[in-house]
């Protein structure tokens, strides 16, 4: 039951400049709210829509910058993995490896991560029952890594629609280990613009809320200066100013769900 | 912003002194709190699973005992009506009508329930969105009356299943009328036993917390002192006895969503 | 494992002069096909998505309208039912009565229609399980009437959107009754117009031969000389002067799947 | 318009002596058919529900197994690829490679396998709308490879059960490319048995004759001599001995739906 860490960043590593800049923003907010931050980016986004979406700036680059950014801030650090081979060299930098949500079955890649020792935030797939998780939970176990988080990023429901079943949580944590909630992934609307995902920003501080109240370990959230502008996500990123606002309000739920 | 109410009762009217019983609970509980309490009941339970399912005590005789209750207790009752017929008698008796689900497209019913000049409290489909609730809530106003409630209970996902989806809060709310929260029926499996329903009672108080962060202006508990041996609905109502302290839980949710 | 019949006609009866000659046209195609007729339209459309949308032009005049097509064609009628007080005035007239899918549940109406003595066809909700249904039969057989169609026609699949699922078909067939396939329902968006309901009339034929792929006794379409300017379900009514070319391949495939 | 063409073959390669015996047995029985057959099989389940479930025989064994394959029955063979590594060794011998529905949007698995040469078959995501292919498709051809076929296996429908969705046939074949149904994935019930996935098998020969009625180039089926006792998908799989009599009836719709 202790208060709710925070994992947070641009959705994709766009250069150094802007990661340090973004890290260095999120740092001090956290600071000053006494929230715990994970930074997050990704270096390559693998399963864009379009294969013209560019896709990042490419994991030795970004894991430089993400060392830079741990020793500088003095904050842990998450990206995403994408196949066996990546999870080795991401280990060396990253505090903790992330498994994609269409990935979230791929025994090998959920093996090479568990066998980093480091530790590991699975998504859960869009196509996946809350209580199927504990068998992708139980691959990471038997490869011998026990530091496991599990995180709700919405179902399918229909098409190109997610929906957010806040009973997930609870089903989740019966499994023992920490939930996270991924509050700007679960407003995405999967194509839902014809060659690129949608999404809908405003109902990320309503899904967080309620995720709060419910009692979650961590949030997920993804943030930029000027979503409209950034490379990927934007429609479901948070702007980087209203971010000190909506942290207040849900620190205050985190703490009565605790109470 | 005001603190919400609790429309609460067991699922049927099981006896003039059951619903004593259970009304004396309920508005002492209330009265302690300090919650605004309307007093819930169903007269018939017109679309049960089965067909040898009880219905419930009947309209005239249910009736009696909500006037009982009002003036007893002083406080206000709820019912569901099911045809256009029964608007009028019921609203000499009733504060609020209350549109099932399945029958809340139903225009002749709307109207009727409309023109009582009543408070209404329309549940919302499960097969439909919630922003289809606005075309719903705009028969009862063009029949004259704007005192209307939209409620969510949860939308079809697959067979069976239920799922609540927060966003439907905010996204009802743009109507500008109160919003309910129906938590135990949002957790019903419909027909999910063969030949009757269904239910999750270990996620009422997930559900209704989640909704409380979100802000609703009234939360909808069916509660019995003995809910495997009710009528209809046990394995989705919340005992008696468990009331209390979720009602406290819940009500710092408000004060806090809506401070 | 007799050739399907067809129940078809417009979806609203508009006039006297329209249903006649709706009936006519239909019952020289069916004629020159050698399929079954039964004719359907709906004196009143209880449940539009919006107030403002027409109704229909009211059951007396109606049922004078649906005794002359049976006279003069000698076809018979189906119209549907929406409250208990209609099904007896309705049953003096129609050969079949319907229950509308959001209403499949009611028990007073299934009852009530099945004490007609009248064939009854029940259409899924939208918001059932196939094998629920064996459950809503049980209420018309249990009121003395075994004379049952249960007709498949959509299942909700996230918000405004609905999906078929073929499976049905056979489930439903456990029960021993005729199996409907309602094909211009099917491709019904609902609500998905703001303020009224979206279709894909592309649709139907490919739902169609599906279903009689699979095997039906009945196959439902709503049709319309101009669809785009009918009163109600234009977006998925099937032009008339489609139907001849759907009806004969829709023919073959029955043949096939009963050969 | 041609005829469909077969893929079929136990879901995973069990030994050398297993898959001969199955190859011999399908290749004899399309052969009195007069039906194409493509031999499946994969050498890895990749991403089993629990990590205890046997994953096959491995690339390099199987390799050599499917190459003995099509020299002996003179058959194409496909297998299912799972990272980009994968793709050239096993283009050496396969003719088709096949994407999995999970990994449906990874671009470099997708690159890689299009840069082979060889034709690609990608199955739909569970999660993904039928008109989300298009964008899949184009990641291929941009690869410079357009011997694309798109492969329906079934859409999220709550938790643990898919929907077969028929307009997904006529949408996905509007990209131009060849489209196959998966009838035997298409029946699986994800996570349905706690740690290992159900499956419907009496639904197979129900949604492959509406797939066929619709019209489809390809036919997926996987089918084992005994499959209660296959390593995967046993309950899904339709028994040897019941193909004869499916592919006959099924070879009958698919002549009549391309007349």
């Amino acid at each position: 039951d202790k208060p709710f860490v925070l994992i947070a960043g641009p959705c994709a590593m766009e250069s150094r400049d802007h990661a340090i800049e973004m890290a260095a923003a999120l740092t001090d907010m956290c600071g000053s709210l006494g929230i715990g931050l994970i930074y997050k980016s990704s270096y390559d986004k693998g399963n864009r829509t379009s294969i013209d979406a560019p896709r990042g700036i490419g994991m030795a680059k970004a894991l430089e910058v993400f060392a830079e950014i741990r020793e500088r801030f003095g904050c842990p650090v998450i990206t995403d993995v994408h196949d066996a081979g990546q999870c080795a060299p991401v280990a060396e930098v990253a505090d903790v490896l992330q498994i994609p949500a269409f990935l979230c079955r791929q025994t090998d890649l959920l093996v090479a991560a568990a066998q980093t020792g480091r530790a590991i935030n699975v998504k859960k797939g869009q196509f996946l029952a809350p209580w199927d998780m504990k068998n992708v939970a139980a691959k990471l176990v038997a490869s011998g890594n026990d530091r496991v988080m599990l995180c709700e990023r919405g179902a399918s429901f229909g098409y190109n629609t997610l929906v957010s079943d806040m009973r997930s949580i609870p089903i989740m944590a019966e499994t023992g280990f920490p939930i996270v909630f991924d509050a700007t992934h679960s407003v995405q609307q999967p194509g839902g613009q014809g060659d690129r995902s949608g999404g809908q920003r405003e109902f990320v501080p309503v899904l967080a809320r309620a995720a709060m109240a419910v009692g979650i370990a961590a949030l997920f959230v993804e943030t930029h200066e000027n979503p409209d502008r950034a490379p990927s996500d934007g429609p479901n990123m948070v702007p980087l100013r209203d971010m000190p606002a909506l942290l207040a309000r849900l620190q205050a739920f985190d703490r009565l769900a605790k109470d």
